[in-house]
């Protein structure tokens, strides 16, 4: 079976405060980088899926992000997936 | 001054074991989908940064990354750069 990539960012909700990122925010003013604001932080996952096409793929991966790779109270997703080199 | 947006992604050297990857990789199987494999998980930072153009931006930018997002005896970066809408 042809195997695909998925690339996944799961991130802290826009509505939400994003603690890490405010603190991160700070630290760039004391390493002289003010011009450096917004920052947020969340995962990023790569995997690799085995599926009879990209179709079958995607839905594979959004299946693990919902059981799994991400909290929908807190975080959102978002997915990309190719046919793997 | 403009802004930018920069995503990047800081992930686990590809020569280093990835334990938390190879946790979620173990997981997959438990919840039914076997056909995930090679999990790798790393961190996804968004920025906005302020600059006067978009090579200075992307300059900052991977000065952030170098100086404070990650550590590259471990990890690796890559960051994209656009103009902020």
């Amino acid at each position: 079976m042809p195997k695909f990539k998925a690339e996944i960012n799961v991130m802290p909700l826009k509505a939400l405060l994003d603690p890490q990122g405010k603190a991160v925010t700070g630290s760039m003013k004391n390493i002289g980088l003010a011009e450096i604001t917004n920052v947020r932080i969340g995962k990023h996952i790569s995997l690799e899926v085995e599926a009879s096409s990209k179709e079958a793929a995607q839905k594979k991966a959004e299946e693990s992000c919902k059981k799994l790779l991400s909290n929908p109270i807190m975080e959102y997703f978002e997915l990309t997936i190719e046919a793997s080199k």
